[in-house]
């Protein structure tokens, strides 16, 4: 089975060359905009794992004059359109939902599958993309094995019915993470596992020692009768995805610096979000040694999110990380 | 009393025009980054509405030897910081919590207030500055109408316990949206009006038929069997606010683009979004209509951070609205 890292998360030039260290030719990304900057930095082999878009034909007529583009259609609509505008080699996924109901053809409609299938034209039939983001409602590895062994069923009987067996590119985070067996499998595309985030601790994806971004944010204010600091640290910085646990709604995880990486600060969160402001609640011992002009790291909820929106992102030695400006 | 509109809503030189044409001259907004860019529109007083962030003294001190500019001060801490860090002549208004307890001094801490007050030193003291978030909450005018006359006593307290009576600036969307009189004040600052949000109409500050923003979005595919379209719309383009109305969280409502405007189609609403993925939902009759590469529109639940992540804004007319690039 090959990787396919979809870059989306990190949109790095810098995390990209990482990958090509450990071998990683092939990636994904979810726009074209990401294609055309990775494209730039030498990826030859890029699929856009987002619905064919009509409106952003001509972008990728362009870019496939370039490199080996693959884009995912789930319809003879997007088929069509994309073959009667694109005159270039380009490659095509057919997208499956295997279960997520987000996009993708269902798996018992063999007929459209094997229309799409056969009416590449000069385009070339990658085969069949699944992504199983209903994984991310699991809390436990058991049920991420759970939702893969069921998903596998339907890609061994798929294949079964297909008169042609397709490559079969998958990915998820939380599958990619605790699975061991791919048999069924060509290609994984996973992302977030490369900087991880609270979503996914709390998955079951990975331990919150294995999280790999924290946002370095001032404390701008005080407020101890009510065990609170205000952060330079908000929706903006953050975007506002959230988790509860029991009655507390968390926007992140509070972490202390340190100068080779950051310890966890027990029982202390982003509590509330607005636009600029981030309130952070802990125990009274933890918010009173805090000072202003403190920098306190916080762990993202969604890292993606987060690391889509930070302007300036820095190895724990301090060198930048150059990424895709928004 | 006087309008000091809030420009973090639009963040455009282009609508901060538009209130120009108005009379407005002050204005506020909330990172120094947004006053940078307005000064270098030609707007010469400015507050960051914002508490003062040590670790941006250097931008302060730099844009106040340029325009007069105003920052938020809370504690002993962040005016003896401001103090020995800026030279110039610096405006500044203390941070009053008049209810929401998300910043601000407490105004029973009247020990505290004077202090700041007068401990100005070389800096100018512009007042008491105000910000009753909590009205957020409310769900109709006269919720709201409460919330404004339980600060104003509170006001009106402070004012007689204070051997000078401050200048008050004060502002939130609700109060000035649906208050009438407003004598305890000296000034309004408000942002989200200018484009209101489903959040507006959900609190009772405005009606649906008056909010001014609508994302367009294209559809990339359809899922007739749940009455489902997908658009390249989500969490990048709109974050993550989201409303809940009994059962069904929504992230905004769908409207049909006209020559001149908008049409709300009837239930149908953005139910999921993802980083890059939306998803609409609404009756059979509407959802069979849309096609595939339409664009549709999307009234944002925040428009405050739907604004902030847009790329590329226009008037109805088509031209061009330049702003603060993220």
């Amino acid at each position: 089975m090959e990787l396919r890292p979809h870059f989306k998360t990190h949109q790095s030039a810098d995390v990209g060359n990482w990958f090509r260290d450990y071998g990683v030719t092939k990636i994904a990304v979810s726009s074209l905009d990401m294609a055309i900057y990775f494209a730039n930095q030498g990826w030859d082999n890029i699929t856009v794992a987002f619905p064919y878009n009509p409106l952003e034909w001509e972008k990728a007529a362009a870019l496939s004059k370039k490199i080996k583009l693959n884009i995912l259609v789930e319809s003879q609509e997007a088929l069509n359109h994309a073959k009667q505008q694109i005159k270039e080699n380009l490659g095509y996924f057919i997208k499956l939902d295997v279960g997520y109901h987000r996009t993708g053809v269902n798996p018992r409609n063999i007929e459209l599958i094997e229309q799409l299938q056969k009416e590449c034209g000069k385009f070339q039939f990658e085969g069949i993309l699944a992504h199983a983001g209903h994984s991310y409602n699991c809390r436990s590895k058991d049920q991420i094995i759970q939702i893969y062994s069921d998903v596998n069923q339907v890609l061994i009987q798929l294949k079964d019915e297909l008169s042609e067996a397709p490559f079969i590119s998958y990915g998820d985070t939380p599958t990619c993470s605790v699975v061991e067996n791919f048999s069924a499998l060509d290609e994984m595309r996973c992302g977030n596992f490369v900087y991880y985030d609270l979503t996914q601790v709390n998955i079951g994806s990975c331990n919150i020692n294995q999280v790999a971004v924290a946002m370095a944010c001032p404390v701008v204010a005080h407020h101890l009768s009510r065990d609170e600091l205000v952060i330079y640290g908000g929706a903006i910085h953050f975007s506002k995805d959230s988790l509860k646990t029991g009655e507390h709604l968390r926007f992140g995880q509070v972490v202390h610096f340190e100068e080779n990486g950051w310890e966890l600060i027990p029982e202390t969160y982003l509590t509330k979000i607005s636009q600029e402001h981030g309130i952070i609640h802990g125990p009274p011992d933890v918010i009173s040694k805090v000072k202003f002009g403190d920098t306190i790291g916080v762990i993202p909820v969604h890292s993606c999110l987060a690391s889509d929106l930070s302007k300036d992102q820095r190895t724990l030695s301090g060198e930048k990380i150059n990424k895709l400006s928004r």
